[in-house]
């Protein structure tokens, strides 16, 4: 279970809000925006992930970028702690030399399933990595390696029609699923089920709140939008303040679906969103939290925190001499200190006025990873339908290539 | 060596830059702010650390938080990749219990050297780490295990009287120098010596580039600094986008020295300030930019580059079937990529009018992160300066500490 706590103070009903709504809802009807029905959907991809002997892989390999890679890595950073039996899931992400390298040292080819994930098919980084990797470990996609490579990509891409030529089983993300929204596609789906996770209860916990929200019964939702669109301009930066080490993979995700989403021009050619940062409590409190309250009073803050972590530990009842005045925390488990940081935090910073919203976990589980997903990519829908963009494209980030392309290719 | 370039216009020399630049000079030559002269002065605590026989430890484990870790943690990260004998470093940062229990199983207590750093001497984390930490491993702080476990704190804090309670060696941060200009001072040099790292070389680094700064020799930093002043409502976001995956650390260095110094409530009680926001490149190509490009015109960029990875790996020369389009880096390698990827991302961002500065270090060694660490520190102090705010305290953070303090201690 999650609760959502919305602290600014919230509009009543109005126009935009109702027509966002109705956006949201047509999106879904006509098909134009697929990840609304990927929680129902991803039910068959998985029936058919499960027709794949997994027994024979101890360590999964998952070569992606973007969209290709965040959203399985939130989900296995949350999950593991508490899911020790996972297999290894190993991200090969970045074109960094030094990362190759010595992820390439930590691969046991003969037990390993590899997975090349590009929603175009052709990334950069993913096919260059994709043909060291075969070249290094002389996998042969024709017979003895073909059964343990793997491809997901859009139906009809470069990918797949090179998976379909080496006869790879390839599993497809719907076209009208972009990238930052393909988590509960296969990308995420086959990759976590091949990891031991229950994905079924990830789907489970997506279903349902999208569910109640087409049913108008997630109405924090809808303020917590209006909010963000109504003050977009004063307020740009919202600030995911999330109190668990394992949720830094998840602040990631939450970047690039909101900063990659929102970050536009609008139709009167403006450029407008919302800056997102994540943060990682209690540590950042030692880091950001001076700025939120004492410098521009540009952010937001959305906390996260979470009731019951399942395994725990005790600040040890020890006096230190000269050091009485820290005995107040003695014999309390650290989960209570963290949830008192946030708490504590969260007063703080509303006495400053400042504006906070707050989602609170009651355990770590498969499906309240669920529900966080489906929430923010809600949330994100909401806010780009209010400030009338388009929510789904990326046209910002095509040049870059294009120059890469132009100076790599002169270069004889 | 590091070549730091600035895209931006800059300004003519002017009252603003020389006020600025006589105000550290200032600080420094009334020592009321100490970090300028830790590069020489901290030889001193390495020869103070070096007549203990650390070949006894195989591990170090560091308890701090904020600017008791982070700097230890961004060189840290940085020289690994590039010397692979150096010690094993575990932080306990975070009072997150599935981090703590995760942690204490990988000490090996016999060969551990345990450093506790806090500057105050009473950091809730840290100290009720220390605490389970001692009880857990059930370490005797006066006979046994008093030889491996050491203090650095400020001479007379709690801690310190702690720490000559017991007869631990303990190391002292100067009292003129905050926590997040620590770095350089015992809390960095003691602990990266005992891993093992050259820190004569990063403090070489350090007081080369002060000395030629101070003689007015970096002109280029002056410029930038007032770039940012003077832009500071109008551009308040600072994005430092590395290229290099070992940078993520020292990302989140930068973000706690910035933040936490320029976020403020200037002389005339407005609050001012510029956020910082790290990424890595490539990686975060498919997540930031394009809310960089599109999204609301208030950000300028900081790029780092590494010419030399000293390591690299070459990009397999093999054809994919139907994705020849991607054969152009074919046979490059991939620091060649990164850094191609680098250089068309800046082109790309500055046709779109977005101002940009490049900091290219030739390669990754200690010397260079001398200059990368001292270089952000002054321009923290020179925009510190210029914005007429206190850059060294952080009176924001207290009111969170005293609710924490009152809804612990209230609770029986």
């Amino acid at each position: 279970m999650i609760t959502f706590l919305n602290n600014f103070e919230a509009s009543a009903p109005n126009n935009v809000v109702q027509r966002a709504f109705l956006s949201l809802q047509e999106e879904m009807q006509s098909e134009k925006v697929g990840y609304y029905k990927l929680p129902r959907r991803s039910l068959e991809v998985l029936e058919d992930a499960k027709d794949i002997d997994t027994s024979r892989f101890s360590q999964i390999v998952v070569i992606g970028i973007g969209g290709s890679s965040l959203g399985i890595k939130a989900i296995d950073s949350i999950l593991r702690p508490v899911n020790k039996a996972a297999k290894e899931i190993l991200f090969f992400e970045n074109s960094d030399p030094l990362t190759i390298l010595s992820q390439i040292q930590k691969i046991r080819p003969a037990e390993a399933a590899f997975f090349i994930i590009s929603k175009s098919g052709s990334t950069i980084e993913t096919t260059s990595i994709f043909k060291t990797l075969l070249h290094h470990f002389a996998l042969d996609l024709d017979v003895k390696d073909n059964h343990r490579v793997f491809a997901i990509t859009d139906n009809n891409s470069d990918l797949s029609k090179f998976a379909l030529h080496h006869k790879l089983k390839t599993f497809y993300i719907p076209h009208n699923v972009g990238g930052r929204f393909s988590v509960l596609s296969a990308v995420g789906v086959v990759v976590l089920h091949f990891a031991g996770y229950d994905v079924e209860a990830i789907l489970r916990g997506a279903a349902n709140f999208i569910e109640r929200f087409f049913d108008k019964k997630e109405k924090h939702l809808l303020e917590k939008a209006y909010f963000f669109y109504k003050n977009s301009k004063s307020l740009s930066i919202n600030v995911l303040f999330s109190y668990a080490d394992s949720l830094e993979n998840f602040n990631k995700w939450y970047v690039q679906l909101w900063g990659e989403s929102l970050g536009k021009i609008d139709v009167n050619g403006e450029h407008v969103g919302l800056t997102p940062i994540g943060i990682i409590g209690a540590t950042d409190q030692h880091s950001f939290l001076q700025l939120i309250i004492e410098g521009q009073r540009d952010k937001t803050l959305t906390f996260i925190a979470v009731e019951n972590f399942q395994d725990d530990i005790a600040i040890a009842d020890i006096t230190l001499e000269y050091i009485e005045k820290t005995n107040f925390v003695n014999g309390k488990n650290f989960s209570e200190l963290i949830n008192a940081q946030c708490k504590a935090v969260m007063q703080s910073v509303e006495e400053f006025g400042i504006n906070t919203d707050f989602i609170k976990l009651d355990i770590i589980n498969e499906e309240n990873i669920g529900i966080l997903i489906i929430y923010f990519e809600l949330l994100t829908s909401l806010v780009g339908s209010m400030l009338k963009i388009d929510t789904y494209n990326q046209n910002g980030v095509e040049c870059g290539k294009k120059i890469l392309y132009s100076n790599l290719s002169k270069k004889v």
